[in-house]
């Protein structure tokens, strides 16, 4: 069977892509890094017990506090409060760590070539685009050009970003379809648990299983109504 | 002035490209990393002393053991014997780190964004290239490509590696040049002091200086003779 490294946070992103790695053969190995952001053991727990759920190969984590250090940002950073969500805004949010993915996918793809893995899998989706410049498709591939140069001539890792172009809303119908464990999923950026319902990464969250009708199986402390309504005709 | 983030590792190499960026009108910021590599504390006193000696507005030191963790290497695996220096061969030799500068660049275009500097240095040249694949000019090109895709829309961060296209000779000749104080620089990767003379690290940095007629002004354990006298003719 072949290998895949995962990129797995813990959160509903990438537990779908575990699971869509899976479906597409790969055995998924798992990385998850810790860097220094409020809410590490939480993430870490779900996502452990997500590589318990699937009977992973290996389970490989990473402090990568040095991503704190290396710039400021509303998720590692203690006096910077953490913004409700802003739908209009085309700022880059706060919570945006400088150049993060490319951090992550050059330690995946480390990891992959000294495993002989074919694939790194990360979970991006199309609603980060605003927002965060390294979860576009554009830059998946420049960056696979410098994986294809950077790494040994005997070295063929592809980078997988199944859900660039899909929406949060496309992730959780293809995690239903698929029987993600979503109740062992991690969501929230201000670290409460309940999640809290109104940052940024709940809102998104709670917005994509209300267009489809569906309830979100984890607690949160409110549940504000996000959808519109017009799109849970699937 | 205009800042740029230098990877020192504390070598003739990166000790030249701090000078260099100097001589190019940037105020250095050092990135020194300590990846669980044997020589770890040699190469730390000298970037730091390196540091002093420029005045550098900050030193910022990441300890990186994630990459020792994400993929097997003679300079982080006590259980494998660093080979003596191999000229003939094609092989990808056993001190490589895999990806490795990705690594580092990405850890280095992250704090160049977060802090606005308009560059990265680094300090890879051409005798690196039959060994290692993230040396090349090709892949610091498509480097290049993910960040100016991956970084805010407004960040301009520029990858440089100077010596990309010159032989160690050719950093050795410049570095002379622009006075650099290759007494506290660093070499060998048996980590012995005095260096060995015999490691792969040690062959090379010899033959520059053996080239350019000069004597290296740090101790060997021997002096082994890699220079083939052919090319003293500057």
């Amino acid at each position: 069977m072949t290998g895949a490294v995962v990129l797995v946070s813990g959160g509903m992103d990438s537990a779908t892509t575990v699971y869509e790695a899976i479906d597409r053969g790969y055995e998924p190995h798992f990385l998850h890094t810790s860097y220094g952001q409020e809410t590490a053991d939480s993430e870490f727990d779900c996502a452990k017990s997500l590589a318990d759920e699937v009977d992973a190969p290996e389970f490989i984590h990473v402090e990568t506090d040095h991503l704190a250090t290396l710039g400021a940002s509303s998720l590692t950073d203690d006096e910077v409060a953490v913004q409700d969500a802003d739908r209009d805004s085309d700022e880059v949010p706060d919570s945006y760590v400088p150049f993060r993915n490319a951090n992550l996918l050059s330690m995946a793809v480390s990891a992959a070539e000294a495993r002989g893995c074919a694939a790194v899998f990360i979970g991006a989706h199309s609603e980060d685009f605003s927002g965060y410049p390294d979860c576009r498709p554009a830059f998946f591939e420049a960056f696979q050009s410098a994986v294809d140069r950077g790494t040994k001539p005997e070295t063929t890792v592809e980078i997988v970003a199944p859900f660039a172009d899909d929406s949060k809303t496309d992730i959780a119908r293809r995690g239903l379809d698929l029987g993600v464990p979503f109740e062992q999923t991690w969501c929230c950026y201000r670290s409460e648990k309940p999640a809290c319902g109104t940052c940024e990464a709940c809102a998104y969250r709670l917005e994509a299983f209300q267009r489809l009708g569906e309830r979100d199986p984890i607690a949160y402390e409110t549940r504000p109504s996000y959808a519109d309504g017009d799109e849970t005709h699937f």
